[in-house]
């Protein structure tokens, strides 16, 4: 089957720059070198391109004429959100151009009987829940990065979050999206029933990484906020205690909302940046429970006696909404905040079974005494979601590449243990190479035909996903 | 993009009984045209075409090797269980095999910790939740046929039930599937983590309706036994009030595992065939809870206020698990008691959104007393899964035709109100002509180009969904 090797792709005969002008977008179309510069990077600075072009849309019709146009002259594209992705996923290849949405941002409708909205893909995660919550409503899936994510690249890597834990990732939360194919035809995937005819359609879109074209409209699911929230917090000397305790709340049948764990490495960068007041220990476990008042009460109490059975040092609860934001903005942050631990960093993403949680910390620990390696450990723990931290100085020689194979070491642990090469981070870039380690040549030459269907010239989102990685050089 | 014409389609040239025979299947290769005529159809008898031969395969390799040899030698296969599909899905084309995998019926591995099971497609629905039951567990997806269906077909066709309100239909249940793709090569789909790769490749096969392949091993999630049930029965003087009664359960936030509505009709062929002792009225609901006991008792005295207050004139619940079973019984038969009523009835599946539920209702009621024909409603009120039964007599003239016209008419109603062709019923044979009402052509497009990816040439389970109806004759 024909491949775009987009390593090795030479800009396109013409100039994709000269094509787009007939566009006619004046200054929204991108073409200055430092204009250029920015939009070829997204959240994992490991990889640049620098994009021939970037076309700031502002309608769905300039994105469906520049699919048109890409597709006619041959010009790889990729759609661009915020450019939070933390697998090169929003990496432009040589030639290619960026398609930005940020300025596709409004809710086109909102129906809080049916408890669904209409979204524009460049619409920030957080002011979807914000246009809801006057009917007491809010969208479940909450990235770390909900604040400045948006939700057409949420779609596109099927996004989760803390809270997914209870509410499923993005796809769960996906009924219908309008979207421009790599061919430039526009169709409808899915539908508002929940009960969708034949295959799921819309779910081979959401998580497609941008292969199979581009969101310009997204219905969403929203839920209703819960009476009352608890977020408990509760302190142990060990993380393999705190691995046991969240294998011990699911196997007393309860379903928190979320539950975080974050190591002594993670509560220390954490303070240093945005001071949450954390409690001192070797790890901390953040549970949140949501629902009717009466049930959270009874639940809590539960809770309670299996953190302490479970040999937590201290425990604090607390239902007060500034107090909580305290709590998850400490959370959330911690990705950045591990920079005031150390130059650099890697953010790894793997999945382990949850019943194998302790193990998986254990042996993680051991591989960082080894390789003298320094990782903080975050994670959602409810869904076994590991974010080791993989902290270094890019300026020592060779520490680069030591810190990579250490990753590379955790993932394959990952999968030995029975789970997954990324928990939602996506493959895009970083983790082609390791498909193969979950997928065989049969499974993967399936996907392949499948892409190949969609976008048989490999214009949408070229090099990612599904195009092997490049020889090491 | 090439088509298979399934309708006038030539048997391949040479026999594929002969090719068949390398096989070494002995007596289990039928090909006898008394043994083939029971293949020739399944659950909706409107349709039939008697196979070339049927396979009876006892093992995943059996399975492989046929539909390697079908895919050699050109021959259209459908594989097929229990034959319980209500719209031609496993019926077979001239000229083609049949693959029947009730043999396939075992339980591979189940993990009570994990909560996980792998099962072989042959084996009967309720005969998981069976296998689960000693560890406290259960399959929540329970078609009305869990009795004799099976589990590829439930897979096949995405399959809900009257439970599916709260738990989902079968996809929300099935976590991967080991499948033999139409060309022979057998591939992996899915992952037990809650956080998949990519898009929902396992999304794309589930619902297929046999268009992507055969599955060899269906990987299941399980669910706790609920600790307490509680099935109420409100009775209700209005199909119309019946209806708003659902509406005004979800509007409180209530959400039931069950609510199913049967009119005065259907009530009458459950009477006359597996006597209920349903009470009488023009409607009848039923509303299962379920949960920790505390939780099911607070509820149900909140159901029974909202009963009231949509105008139930008759309300009874139990817990006691006998007299539950009566009441499902009931409903569960009500599709073919309807043979009590009338000679030949025609079942038809649609959905409308939950919030149009009485007019869609009133607006059968008008279609119906317009027509001159009897239509007995039950259906699956808690997402709006209508299933009209169309009651005619097929030995008078132009009755099939007026009862087809009728049938027709309600699905375009549903489609108007903003709902779909089938709930669960699937395309396959019968809906075909209808998918247009539903999908643009660049959708449909779409939907054949990946289907072409993954059989160029159209041999697995041909002139279903995808293929465009024939031409009135």
């Amino acid at each position: 089957m024909p491949r775009a090797d987009t390593e090795q792709r030479e800009p396109p005969a013409g100039s994709a720059v000269g094509a787009l002008r007939s566009l006619g977008l004046g200054p929204r179309l991108l073409t200055s070198p430092a204009a250029l510069t920015a939009f070829g990077s997204d959240a994992l600075t490991a990889f640049h391109q620098r994009p021939e072009a970037v076309v700031l849309a502002e309608t769905e019709q300039e994105v469906i004429d520049t699919v048109r146009l890409c597709h006619r002259e041959g010009i790889p594209f990729v759609a661009r959100g915020s450019g939070t992705s933390l697998s090169g996923g929003s990496v432009p290849v040589a030639g290619g151009i960026v398609i930005a949405l940020n300025r596709l941002d409004r809710v086109l409708a909102l129906d809080p009987d049916a408890r669904t909205a209409v979204l524009q893909p460049g619409i920030i995660n957080l002011d979807v829940s914000r246009a809801a919550a006057p009917h007491g409503l809010a969208y479940a899936p909450d990235p770390s990065s909900q604040s400045v994510c948006s939700l057409g690249g949420n779609v596109a890597f099927n996004s989760g979050g803390a809270h997914c834990l209870k509410h499923g990732m993005t796809s769960n939360h996906v009924l219908g999206v309008k979207a421009v194919l790599p061919d430039g035809e526009v169709v409808h995937l899915g539908s508002d029933s929940v009960e969708p005819i034949g295959p799921d359609w819309m779910g081979l879109f959401c998580g497609s990484e941008g292969l199979f074209g581009i969101a310009l409209q997204i219905t969403v699911r929203l839920i209703g906020v819960a009476e009352s929230t608890r977020t408990a917090l509760a302190v142990y000397e060990t993380l393999e205690s705190a691995g046991e305790a969240v294998a011990r709340i699911v196997g007393a049948g309860m379903l928190p909302v979320a539950m975080e764990i974050m190591d002594a490495l993670a509560i220390e960068a954490a303070e240093a940046s945005v001071k949450p007041g954390y409690p001192k220990g070797a790890a901390l476990l953040i549970v949140e429970l949501e629902g009717e008042r009466e049930e959270v009460g009874a639940d809590a109490a539960r809770l309670d006696e299996l953190l302490r059975a479970s040999g937590a040092t201290q425990i604090t609860s607390t239902e007060d909404p500034d107090e909580r934001a305290l709590i998850w903005q400490g959370r959330k942050s911690a990705f950045s905040a591990v920079g005031w631990l150390a130059p650099d960093y890697i953010v790894q993403d793997g999945v382990v079974p949850r019943t194998r949680l302790s193990e998986a910390l254990a042996r993680i620990g051991r591989m960082s005494a080894e390789a003298g390696i320094r990782v903080a450990n975050v994670f959602h723990a409810g869904d076994g979601n590991l974010h080791p931290l993989i902290l270094f100085d890019g300026s020592e020689d060779g520490a680069v590449v030591r810190a990579e194979e250490l990753a590379a070491d955790i993932l394959r642990l990952c999968v030995e243990l029975g789970g997954s090469i990324t928990g939602e981070h996506g493959v895009a870039v970083e983790k082609r190479a390791f498909l193969s380690l979950m997928f065989s040549d049969d499974d993967l030459a399936l996907m392949r035909r499948l892409r190949h269907a969609v976008d048989p010239a490999a214009l949408a989102n070229p090099g990612k996903m599904l195009e092997p990685a490049p020889a090491p050089a």
